[in-house]
């Protein structure tokens, strides 16, 4: 998760919303990526997407079944929709999101039926990454 | 839709699922695309993913709030998703998904509390699609 936190610091630097990803096979990173969606004008380039798609590259497969991913906050309603296409085994997050959480907060996987691929999840809360995201919306609000 | 079935045969001759998208801003077609998931062996790679960056890229922003999206098969949740992201005004689709459909089949959005943007969507039944998705899978229990 501190690499995941060090690609969201990218963002941050980068004025976007800092969120950064990582993904894992069998120990090892295969992609790693931050938020790119204001800099690309990309509604799609949130850092999970972009870390898929690396992902992807990488294996030259579409597939990431034995894959997990790290990612500082819980993904919103298309992540975790690439992330059930995917395959993607298990996520680790370290923030919730209340809004547009779509693992376990505003939407929860496991309470929709018929789902062909159900991830496994963890919350392992990062306060240290929670203060990175309050100072990021707080210095927003203030502009 | 004519222009998005297009699209869908494309996909069809390139033996992806045969979905096909167009994005329509003010009267005029700004995107157009189809699914590419095993071309490119990109999850994502959906046709309303790269429809939706398509249109981001032709008018420099990833808002796509007065645009409309012509996709030959309902959205599933990563799709669905990037459409909430993007601020699409409207989508019309002319076949159901009862599996992975996420505007109004196997995820109703509609009864999700508390979504930023919710799009408006009409379904517009396409009996001659219907009939090349049906021809598609039937091809692929045969092989």
């Amino acid at each position: 998760m501190d690499l995941a936190k060090k690609e969201a610091l990218k963002a941050y630097k980068e004025d976007e919303v800092p969120i950064g990803s990582i993904i894992v096979k069998d120990g090892n990173i295969i992609a790693k990526a931050h938020n790119k969606k204001e800099k690309k004008q990309d509604a799609t380039a949130h850092s999970e997407i972009e870390c898929i798609k690396k992902a992807n590259k990488k294996l030259k497969s579409w597939h990431l079944d034995d894959c997990e991913l790290y990612v500082t906050l819980e993904p919103c309603m298309m992540c975790t929709g690439a992330i059930i296409n995917s395959r993607i085994k298990k996520i680790y997050f370290a923030a919730k999101d209340p809004k547009g959480g779509s693992l376990d907060s505003n939407v929860k996987i496991k309470e929709i039926k018929g789902i062909n691929h159900y991830p496994e999840f963890e919350f392992v809360e990062d306060k240290e990454y929670i203060d990175i995201l309050k100072k990021y919306f707080k210095g927003k609000r203030i502009k």
